[in-house]
């Protein structure tokens, strides 16, 4: 296995994490400081999506730090065969999530012609926004990670 | 570079090439049967993601029966890179623009509790089922080129 910028148990691949967390959390708060987000599924599908990215950018940000702290290297196959399912589900799921919610704020804004939430619209285009950012960095965990199992 | 199943210039691999093929070509004229779907941002996205996938698709289906015929085998670094990041592109934009898609239908069917383009709602649920079969299609292409390049 190859040790490079990105890897489990190096800075780049713990930065990466904890924007993943940082994003997952910004979309979650913003969907969720708006009345009526509850009315729309994809909104909720979204809430659901980040929230497990979250939790599972959490637990490895974790380990990350663990094997930083205590020089380990997590390159055992077993491990990152685990952390590739994982990361290739939550990467999906947020994409998905992201352009489902991406494709309701088009309809409302563009398509319609105008967006009858008033001040929340804001929040509603920041949310997806910051789903798409959560979405680019766990892509770029997944191939890397891919490509360290490939590759091992 | 190994030789496993679905891989450019095997059987399994024109299979995949042929089904994306069609899940996208159905997808486009289940959409363009209906009247008004020029009025949703997301299904002239669908419709313009789905394009580039027959048309891809088509290209390296072309490719494969080629390399069956004249029992070569496409496994050149360059070429397989070249295949990847296509792959990689059209997967993304596809489960985008489905996703997007679902979103609108979901508004219509659950959220707003009708849909009202009447006869024309099947054709709109049946080319999002389309695009998603399309979609796996490609990811499991993708999946496989990506394993091939960093296998190899």
């Amino acid at each position: 296995m190859k040790d490079f910028a990105g890897t489990p148990g190096t800075l780049t691949g713990l930065f990466l994490r904890i924007m993943q967390c940082v994003f997952a959390a910004l979309t979650i708060s913003c969907v969720v400081s708006t009345k009526d987000f509850f009315n729309y599924t994809a909104f909720c599908y979204l809430i659901a999506s980040m929230g497990l990215q979250v939790a599972w950018s959490f637990g490895l940000a974790l380990l990350d730090a663990y094997a930083l702290i205590k020089k380990k290297v997590l390159h055992n196959p077993g491990l990152v065969s685990l952390f590739v399912v994982g990361d290739w589900v939550t990467a999906t799921l947020a994409l998905a999530a992201a352009s489902a919610s991406a494709g309701i704020t088009v309809l409302f804004f563009n398509d319609l012609g105008h967006c009858h939430f008033r001040r929340e619209c804001d929040r509603f285009q920041l949310s997806v926004a910051f789903a798409f950012f959560s979405w680019i960095t766990i892509a770029i965990s997944s191939l890397i990670m891919l490509w360290l199992l490939a590759a091992g």
